[in-house]
C-alpha cells in the first residue's frame, strides 16, 4: 500500500520573501561605521548577500525587519545622518524570473513587532500590490486601506507625490512599512515596498 | 452659434509624471558637495521642491531625466561616494489620492536621450506597472519584455533578487530605466519604477 503525503508547506525563502538594504552614511568614516553596525546585528536564520550597491536579506519577515532595525540603529548610534533605501517583496522569489507561477495561494504572515529602536526616523514610503487579469479589484484601494491603516498608528504624518510621509521611532515606521506589506500579502501573491529613511538629519523639519 | 473647443491636452505634470530624488554623499563635506552640485542643475521648466528625506521634480520625462542626470554627475565630481535613489511614477498625480481616476488614456512620451556623463554606475532596478483588474494581461510580461529590451542596451549585467543589475555609463542607465517606464507607461496608466544607484564605490565589483 502506498501513502499519500501532503506537500510540505512553503517556507517563506521559498515564497520570495525578502528585503534590499542601501545604507548611506553622510561621513567620511562611513566603512567603518557601516562595517560597525552589520557586525553587530545578529544573522542567525537569514540569508544575507552585500554587493556594491545593495544588500540582501532573505528569512521570514519577523526576522528580516529585526535586521533591518538593528543595522539602522547600531548606524545611527555614530550619530552621523544616514539614509537607508529598503524594498521589502514577497510572492515573486527567483531572479531574472519569477520562480512562482501567478496564482499560488498568498502565504500569509503574522504581522511584526519591534521594540521600540529608541531612534527619530522620517520616511518617504511607497506600496505596490502588483495585480494581474483575473486577480480582482483595483491596486489603489489596497493602497488607500494601508494608508489609512497607517494613520491609525500615529507615525503618519503626510502625503508627498508618490509616497506617504511617516515620522516616529524607526521601530514604529518599520512596523508600519512591514505590516501594510505584510496586510496586503494575504490577499496578493507579489507585493512590494519601498521606504526611504532620513535619520539624523541637519534639516529635520 | 456656440462652438465646440476639445478639451486640452493633457500636460506630463497633470498626468502626474516626476520623480523624487534621495542623494546620499558618503563624506563630510556632503552639505557642501549636495548644495554645489543642486546649484549647477537647470530646473527652468520643472518644479523642484526638497525635504529632509528626499526632492520632488515634476516635468516632462527629458526635463527630470536630464536634471537627474546633472545633479548626479556633478555630485559624482566631488570624487566622493555616492548613492543615489530615484523612484519614477506617471498616471497617478496627487498626494494622498489619485487625481486621475483609473482608467484614464496613457499618455505616451518620446524616448529620452542623454548625452554621455562621463560617470560610471552601477544600478539596482525595479519596474512596476500598477495594473487593475479590466486592463488586461500580466505585469511580469511588461517587466519581462522591459528587461530583454534593457538587455539590448548593452548595460544588462545580471539579475539579482526582487532587481535588475545595470552597469554603464550613468546616462545610459538612466536612459534604460526611464525608457522601459516610458514604454510600459504607453499602454500602462500607473507604472513607477526605482533605481538605486552606487557610483565611486570603493568596493565595485
Amino acid at each position: 500500500m502506498t501513502s499519500t503525503h501532503p506537500s510540505p508547506p512553503i517556507t517563506p525563502q521559498q515564497y520570495g520573501v525578502g528585503a534590499r538594504l542601501t545604507l548611506s552614511v553622510y561621513d567620511s568614516d562611513y566603512v567603518r561605521i557601516i562595517l560597525d553596525a552589520l557586525e553587530q546585528a545578529d544573522t542567525a536564520r537569514l540569508t544575507v548577500k552585500t554587493d556594491d550597491v545593495s544588500t540582501f536579506v532573505g528569512g521570514t519577515e519577523s526576522d528580516i525587519l529585526r535586521f533591518l532595525r538593528d543595522v539602522i540603529t547600531a548606524t545611527a548610534a555614530s550619530g552621523a545622518h544616514l539614509s537607508a533605501s529598503i524594498l521589502l517583496s514577497r510572492g515573486c522569489p527567483g531572479e531574472l524570473q519569477c520562480a512562482l507561477p501567478p496564482g499560488v495561494a498568498a502565504l500569509g504572515a503574522d504581522p511584526v513587532r519591534l521594540d521600540p529602536a529608541g531612534v527619530d526616523a522620517a520616511a518617504h514610503w511607497s506600496l505596490y500590490p502588483l495585480l494581474d487579469e483575473g486577480a480582482g479589484g483595483d491596486h489603489m484601494d489596497a493602497i488607500y486601506a494601508a494608508i489609512e491603516q497607517a494613520n491609525t498608528t500615529g507615525v503618519f504624518t503626510g502625503s508627498e507625490h508618490f509616497a506617504t510621509r511617516l515620522d516616529g521611532d524607526l521601530s514604529e515606521v518599520l512596523e508600519t512599512v512591514a505590516n501594510a506589506w505584510i496586510g496586503v500579502g494575504r490577499t496578493v501573491q507579489h507585493v512590494t515596498t519601498h521606504v526611504t529613511l532620513s535619520i539624523n538629519s541637519p534639516t529635520r523639519r
